[in-house]
């Protein structure tokens, strides 16, 4: 080893470290860079993301949602180590301790840069029953393979999914489509709560109709089980609910315990905070990405925890430049997000409501609905656009979309507005493409900015 | 009539006029303004662009792309005068000679403001045979009419179309959903020549792919006609391609006869030059827009003619605001567009290659493929983006989308990046919706854009 190569450690081998990882080695080669990097599964780089969609069946095999192997990895001259957990970060010493999970045993390895990609760890409500047979999260390939096992071996078609959050849904979708009986409770007093409860009506009334019973406003109590020890329904406090298996989609908080324990600023949602090149404040040579920090909202200028993939993939990329000597930063979001429950499109950017008031900023609303297509195409599909736009400045706060297909990318449009600090008047004149197969005359992005102009001009409170 | 009352007076019944006709309506009544408008044809508020899918069946009734008729235009107290032409603007007078076209009729009408929405009309290249039964142009809904009853009363198989733009592409599929054998005959070296050429060479082969026969680089030198005087084949220099029904699809070009006879400004492509607030140049009471203006193009500051439904729309807003008493401006375009033939999609916005060096501009390209959705995902479909950005400064000047579905209205992202000026390096970060089924984690745009960043660095020259 030459006296000038460095030694990366990365801790986490899914998409923020890895790609990380990738970056760097992009910039350095091994003579100037060792990478180590150690991960507690038995996968890499993988869509957690696709895990609904493997379970309902659209994807077919599990192989398809893992974008880059430990072997792969290991061909660009990372020294990847699997099933291999990080134990203790050693801030002072730049040293982590690492245990073999499979011999059990323990070393440290020294580093000069650190990086930690430690991910989330689902939510798991201290319900008496939440460790049953057939009860599962969908956080990881093993969880998903695991919840596959049970729903091929299971004989009863009822499924309940606690929380109608975006796994909540989409795993409403994958049951469906695997014949389930679905039954969706949800503590809110409508699905998505990342919506406006206006626009999360839609959410509901929508998958009402695909056959979903949708319990809202009601907190899980307890998980029942039967004789055989395995799940048997899920009780609030006014119904019980029969479940031959139970998904938990309560959300997830950032996986930071190793982080807290060595001493690394951590924020009010528990995820690292870094700074804008993705480095942990107040440590020079240690970063942090994907689901395990705090992002700047550039919306509200206060840090959120989002966990979700492309921003992880961001971070990672923005991190492995920095290493690597290079310079890059992940400046923030805006909060977008897209999904969908069957042909039901859902998505959102900026600000809800709530978040507006909370940010101090006053605002208009406006709804509006249109068509996917010019109305007398065939496919034309109705979606219902919410805008906000600030009082007095009319500048864009945030965009809401519920509809069909068509529907969920536009939104966005609006993420770049609201990434360029546009107003809404300005956003009436976008040059947005039109032909009658892709959108009416007015793009309904251009409606709702319509709409929201006239708002602003009207308020005068 | 009250002394105060202004008379408005529009020439055009279709978007631009009665848009203009509708919003300043809804700004003042008729007490405080009057609005005569004059169309000379049997339609209005129609969707030109409409046609080819109503031609191909996938829009089965011509009503369907008749927005609003003369009717609810004339129950909102707007004195519309269909087949009625124009046939002087007096601007000393401050009047307008119109002609009854049923009676023959002409009488003067005066004016307090003028809007000047005579669209355009279809180049009808000057070649022998033009003018037989069986040629025809798509750009009214009485040419679409006459086409359909063409196709319906003749026996051949066989189509030709001239011209390889927009109209060429989206009639051959019309045609093809007919069931007719399709020749497209085009001047340029490839297809779509709105696309810089190694994008169009995509189209080309696309459009092979379906069964359509690509003849590029080839000059029609005549149409060729039949015993019975119908058509029976174009001609090229080099070939003779046999046809039943031939399609000009070759442009069209600003209807601005009248306005020239005016004295009013026209531009170098021949179109009507206007402010901001779409006011012509140089006359206090006149405005002018729609396919009979040409339009600031924000990324060259030049003046372009560009004759889409959507643009149309929006000066008739503009006008109708300024002429109502309202304020509103149209900026000018970045040049989108999409297409599609049959599940070829087809987008631009901003500059291509030639147009950035007429404009000054020196930029890398850059070229990706990707898909529109995780590739793991079922329907996950190959595009193509190619992505310009200006030499040192990374500052986005364009983009061209080819692929299948969920391709085209990507352009969108790129139209606001244009809009507002961003570099190749700020859209790398761009929050944009995320979720198997609607995106690669890493979306095809920002793939392009990390591929531009790169050859923005690496440009040392």
């Amino acid at each position: 080893m030459s006296s000038t190569r460095e030694r990366l450690v990365i801790i986490g081998g899914d998409a923020a470290g890895m790609s990380a990882a990738s970056q760097a080695r992009r910039l350095k080669g091994p003579d100037e860079l060792e990478i180590v990097a150690f991960e507690r599964g038995g996968f890499t780089s993988y869509s957690a993301c696709g895990i609904p969609y493997w379970v309902g069946g659209s994807v077919g095999d599990r192989d398809d949602l893992v974008a880059r192997t430990p072997e792969e990895h290991r061909e660009r001259a990372i020294d990847l180590r699997m099933r291999t957990e990080a134990r203790r970060i050693d801030v002072e010493g730049r040293r982590v301790l690492a245990r073999d999970l499979e011999s059990g045993e323990e070393y440290w390895t020294a580093y000069d840069k650190l990086v930690v990609a430690t991910g989330a760890r689902p939510l798991r409500p201290p319900l008496p029953g939440v460790d049953a047979p057939g009860v599962h999260g969908v956080q990881t390939l093993g969880d998903g393979q695991a919840l596959i096992d049970t729903l091929t071996r299971t004989e009863g078609r009822r499924a309940v999914v606690i929380g109608a959050g975006y796994i909540g849904v989409e795993m409403a979708e994958a049951l469906i489509q695997r014949g389930y009986d679905v039954t969706v409770v949800n503590r809110g007093k409508e699905p998505m709560s990342t919506l406006d409860p206006d626009m999360g009506r839609l959410v509901h009334a929508a998958m009402t109709g695909m056959g979903i019973e949708m319990v809202n406003d009601a907190e899980v109590t307890k998980i029942l089980t039967g004789e055989d020890g395995r799940v048997a329904a899920v009780a609030t406090a006014d119904a019980e609910y029969p479940a031959d298996v139970v998904i938990l989609g309560v959300g997830v908080r950032p996986e930071t315990e190793l982080a807290r324990a060595a001493g690394l600023p951590l924020g009010e949602h528990g995820g690292l905070l870094t700074d804008l090149a993705m480095r942990v404040r107040g440590h020079e040579d240690i970063w942090a990405g994907g689901d395990c920090v705090e992002v700047l909202d550039l919306m509200s200028g206060r840090e959120r925890h989002i966990a979700l993939g492309t921003h992880a993939n961001k971070h990672g990329q923005v991190i492995g430049s920095n290493v690597g000597g290079g310079y890059a930063t992940f400046p923030g979001v805006v909060g977008t997000a897209v999904s969908k429950v069957c042909d039901l499109e859902i998505a959102r950017t900026g600000l809800r409501e709530k978040d507006a008031l909370a940010a101090g900023l006053r605002f208009v609303a406006v709804t509006i609905e249109s068509t996917s297509r010019a109305g007398y195409y065939p496919g034309a599909a109705l979606m219902t656009v919410k805008m906000l736009a600030e009082r007095r400045t009319g500048r864009l706060l945030g965009v809401q979309i519920v509809g069909r297909e068509g529907a969920g990318k536009r939104v966005d449009v609006a993420a770049v507005a609201l990434t360029a600090g546009m107003t809404v008047e300005q956003m009436t004149a976008l040059d947005l493409g039109y032909a009658p197969p892709f959108s009416p005359v007015w793009d309904p992005i251009l409606v709702a900015a319509r709409k929201a102009v006239a708002a602003v001009r009207a308020d005068t409170a």
